[in-house]
Parts: structure tokens; C-alpha cells; sequence
């Protein structure tokens, strides 16, 4: 009998549909070991050596050894977004629209050609980490930037071709929609209850522990009681943070050992998946917000929304979350 | 200069990246032709010969020339939903779920394995409408449904690999949050303007002429201002109607007309592309409302969520709306 589950964060119902579920290792498609990918490649502009293929870095950490580089950010040469000008909002009937104002940078992870987040030596996870929340704070001191979004693509179903390790961020001048449904149903959640929606979700998954992933100090990783997707997994720092801008040094070292560590089960486990991850953190302005929490969602690409997905925005995930989180404690 | 755009109707901000856009007829792949299919396969349960590999028809067009069927509904052998039982909330802390209640059917559209929607001879296509609305109808007439979603998933990136050209068809006992959001926003409009948010933009449409692809007595397909995807093409009744099941004959069969013509155009102008569509509907309790306004949405699967999409709810466009309407209007 197939279950709906209501998603309290995301606000959406979830068809589980545990007669279409395979089992877990047999979700992915066999992808076990990375791909032979070379250390460099001499046309790979995300390569060390090929510096001058990026536009001018706007960040870099250095590497001590060597004076070259750990990591190193990059505008976007294909931007979804223009860092001229100034915001303008056109209204013409029905027609709403502004200039694209806002910034795009690639985060380089690394020098080589030819690594997997989750099998990186964990120093370098941790400097990315810190990478990220330095663009982010970069990002948030521009005026024009309203909202930051860090992302990752992975492998083609994910929406990436470029082989080189690398993460996204962009400073968007707007909060796109879904983002404010979000904040209205915590805010709702906040003034039926007095606490804050995601402190909530994290008391009773951890008190569960049926689809707890993997645990550290500050964080906890989880499979949603309501996952859109299978392996649909959630990071929430335990202690209620707002703003991915305001984490301290501590947590973000702990940080990088969880999405390293989660990393690794997806891709021992299933047979190393596309996946997308991302950090949703209110602004710095809400820092202090009692209804906010900010988290990182990891999308391993399994299934393809279809029609029902796209006419319903409500999706059916073919498998069982408390079974794929057991699977995924097992995998060390 | 990317431009952001609101689309008014899912109330979502759309970034329309022009410098990443190709030529219209670049967008897709290469797939120009019908794959060739054989006009029957032994092994399809959908094939004509074959029915006793599916569960018992719902629903037939009997073949007056030879007593065979011309459309077959069937409930889908792996259906989202279960027919059985009553609808039952149980809530446990934050953990909210009921048991999956619903109905699922399949629609073969056609006895012949090797048909597409755009070549099939438009009889057939208004024979496929008119079933559309009878399993529409048939649908909500069980109490347990409150939503009935009609789709259609053509190809691999659309989340299908059977060949045999169908349709489906879902009630769910929920409203899904996101059909309740555009609700929302409609009935927002209609209470600052007095009109129905989609006539209104229907109008400006047609008065502008830029996005619209084609144009028939009751109906006009046009790309939206501000579409989320390439090609993304809304077909809206022009007549002020909230539900399709109270959509009279007439209009039904100058549907069929326009569905195969934007189909084809698509089929011809873009390479054949795999793709969804849908259609959207009050339900009949709500078929005398001023803010809501049923009509059918397709899209073509061209582009692919990345981790910025999944991470904001916001699209990335790669293309000019303006210019692809143009480029579709030229197709014939």
C-alpha cells in the first residue's frame, strides 16, 4: 500500500511508493569506482597550470608548499547572472521583470583533474567549506545581492558536464518564490508553536533514529521522514544557526567531515550517483530570526521527475527512507 | 544581459539567460525522425492482441469497423496510488501521513505500437481528448478524490521507456501544496483586479503576439513571458473556464486541433524532443470560481535541473521566448 507523507520543511505532500522500490543498492546505475579521469588535462580550464583559461580569481587559498593553490574562485565565463549595474524593476501589465543583476562564481575544489569530494583527504573538504562561507559573506556585502545560494553538480544527471571538482554560488538581487513559502510555513510553524520548525524536525529524527545517516557533534544527517527522492538526504546543525554566514571555525571543520562522510556512504553505496547538493541559509539580515535554521540537502540524480512531477509539483519516491538510511549506517 | 522575468501565473522568478542560448532548432538533440517502431510488438502489454497482459479495462472507444478498440483505459499495474480503502490521517508529532488512496489509470492512446501524438490522424487525437475528460469526469465522481491530474511522459527525459504511445491519469485524495499556492496567487489577483489572472494574461498575450505559437476559435497557445524552460508552451481555453470537465464538445474537438498542431511543430521544428504534458484543472466544486482557470501545459525536456534549481525553486532559461514562439509559428 503506497503511504503519503506530508514534507514539514518543504510544505509538500510525498507519494511513497514502496511496491516501486528496488532495493537499495540496486536504485543507481553501476558506476562503482570513479571514472579514470587524468590527473591534469591540458584543455581543462579548471586545471592547475591553465590559470589564464578563468577570468581574473576572486579568491584563492594559497598553497604553502608550492605557492600555487588549494582552491581558487573564479567569475562564471557562462553567469546566469551580470555583476554591472544597478537594479531595475520594469513593469509593463503583466510583464514583471528587472535587469539580471547579481554574481556567479565556480569554486574550484582543487588543483587536479581527477577527484571525488568523497574520497578528497578531508583537509581539503574543510577548506572548501571555509571557501564557501567566505564567498557567501563576499557575496552578502554587495547591496545588490538579496539572497546567496551554494551549490554542486555532479555528473550529467545532475546537470554538469565539467569533469574538474568544482561548486557554484550565486548572489541573486531577488527570494526566489519558494524560498519565501518556506520561510512563511517555518514562521507559521514559529507562532502555532513557539519553536522553530527545524530545531523540531531534528529533536524527533534524532530521538527516532530510524533515518539518521550518520551524527557528529554540531550536525546530524538524515534521510526526511517525507524524502522527495531517494537518498534525498538532509544536514541540520544542531544548534539553531540561521545564517551559514555566522557558523563558527568548529562547525565548519565538523561540517566537512559530515558531507565528506555522506558523500562516501552515496558513493560506496550506490554505486557512486550524479548528485546535487546545496546550502539553503536565510540572509544575514535574518541572522538572528527565530523561525529560520540553515541546512545543506543532498539530491543523489536517481529518478527523473516525469508529468505527474511537473502538473502536480508533488513528487513519488520509489523507495523506503528508514531502509536506505539503515543501508546507508551500514556503509563505512 | 540575462534578464529575470516573473512568471505570474506559478508566482516564480525565471532568470532568461540569452548569451547562453543556442539557435532554436540547436536546443535539441538530434532525434529528426520517428524512431522506427514496429507497427505491433508481441511483448507490449499496450499493444492491440495483447490485453489480457493488462488489468481489466475502465474504459473503451470500441473500433466500429471491426469490433476491436480504438483508446483502452487500464489501471496502471504499478500504480502511485491504491483504489482500496478509505482515506486516514494519522499525525505523530511532526510526522504527518495518510495511506495512499487514489485511482491511476493508463490511456492507451492507440492500438498501433509505432504512433506519435503529432502524426496520429487528428480523429485520434480528439477521440484521446474526449477520453481525457471522460476519465476526468469518472475520476472525481469517487468521493475519496479531491485533485485529478492528466499527463502525458513521451521518452526517456521525460521519465518514461515504454514506446507505446499513452497517457495517465491520477486522482489523489490531497491537494498538492503547489496547486494550492497558484490558487492563492490567483485569487490574490482576482481580489486586486476584479479578473481572472489567466484571462488577463491570455489577452495581453494576444494582443502582444510575440509568444503565441498558434491560435484556434476557443483556444491560443503561446510561450509564457516568462517560461521556465525552452519551448515551454501553455495552451489556455480562451473562454473563461475553471474546470475541464464542464469544457462543452466543441471546444474539446478544437482542442485536439491545436494539441497535435503545437505537437507537431515541436516534432518538426526541434528534432522530435522527448516531453511532458499536462493538464490542469479546478476540480468540479470549484467550476463556477472567477480566479481559477484550467488549462494544459507542455514541455518539452530539453534542459535539466541542476543544483540551482533544486536549491531555490527558480529555473535557468537558455533561451528567448520571443524568438522561439517566432520559430515555432514558422514550422508547418
Amino acid at each position: 500500500m503506497p503511504e503519503i507523507r506530508k514534507n514539514r520543511v518543504t510544505g509538500e505532500f510525498v507519494i511513497m511508493a514502496p511496491e516501486r522500490a528496488k532495493r537499495p543498492m540496486d536504485l543507481a546505475g553501476t558506476k562503482p569506482e570513479a571514472q579514470a579521469l587524468p590527473e591534469h588535462s591540458p584543455t581543462c580550464p579548471l586545471c592547475a597550470g591553465n590559470e589564464a583559461m578563468t577570468p581574473p580569481e576572486t579568491y584563492r587559498i594559497p598553497d604553502p608548499a608550492n605557492g600555487s593553490w588549494l582552491i581558487r574562485c573564479v567569475p562564471n565565463k557562462f553567469s546566469a547572472l551580470s555583476p554591472e549595474g544597478e537594479l531595475s524593476w520594469r513593469t509593463e501589465g503583466l510583464r514583471i521583470s528587472m535587469n539580471g543583476v547579481g554574481l556567479h562564481d565556480v569554486i574550484i575544489e582543487t588543483p587536479r583533474h581527477d577527484m571525488h569530494t568523497a574520497l578528497m583527504p578531508v583537509e581539503n573538504v574543510r577548506n572548501l567549506i571555509h571557501t564557501y562561507q567566505q564567498r557567501y559573506r563576499a557575496f552578502h556585502s554587495d547591496p545588490r545581492v538579496e539572497q546567496v545560494i551554494i551549490f554542486k553538480n555532479f555528473g550529467p544527471n545532475a546537470g554538469t558536464s565539467l569533469e574538474h571538482p568544482h561548486s557554484q554560488i550565486v548572489g541573486m538581487p531577488i527570494t526566489p518564490v519558494q524560498i519565501k513559502y518556506r520561510s512563511d510555513e517555518a514562521m507559521r510553524f514559529y507562532m502555532d508553536n513557539g519553536a522553530c520548525l527545524l530545531c523540531r524536525t531534528l529533536e524527533e529524527e534524532m530521538a527516532d533514529g530510524r533515518r539518521v545517516v550518520f551524527e557528529s557533534e554540531h550536525f546530524a544527517a538524515f534521510i526526511p521522514y517525507a524524502s522527495l527522492s531517494p537518498f534525498h538526504t538532509w544536514i541540520f546543525p544542531k544548534r539553531h544557526t540561521c545564517c551559514f554566514g555566522s557558523v563558527s571555525r568548529e562547525e565548519l571543520d565538523d561540517l566537512a567531515v559530515v558531507l565528506k562522510t555522506v558523500l562516501y556512504k552515496l558513493y560506496k553505496g550506490i554505486g557512486n550517483p550524479d548528485f546535487n547538493y546545496s546550502i539553503r541559509s536565510s540572509t544575514p539580515s535574518e541572522a538572528s530570526s527565530r523561525h529560520l535554521h540553515w541546512y545543506m540537502a543532498i539530491i543523489p540524480r536517481i529518478t527523473k521527475d516525469a508529468g505527474f512531477e511537473l502538473g502536480t509539483g508533488m513528487r513519488i519516491n520509489p523507495s523506503v527512507p528508514e531502509v536506505n538510511a539503515e543501508f546507508l549506517r551500514g556503509i563505512v
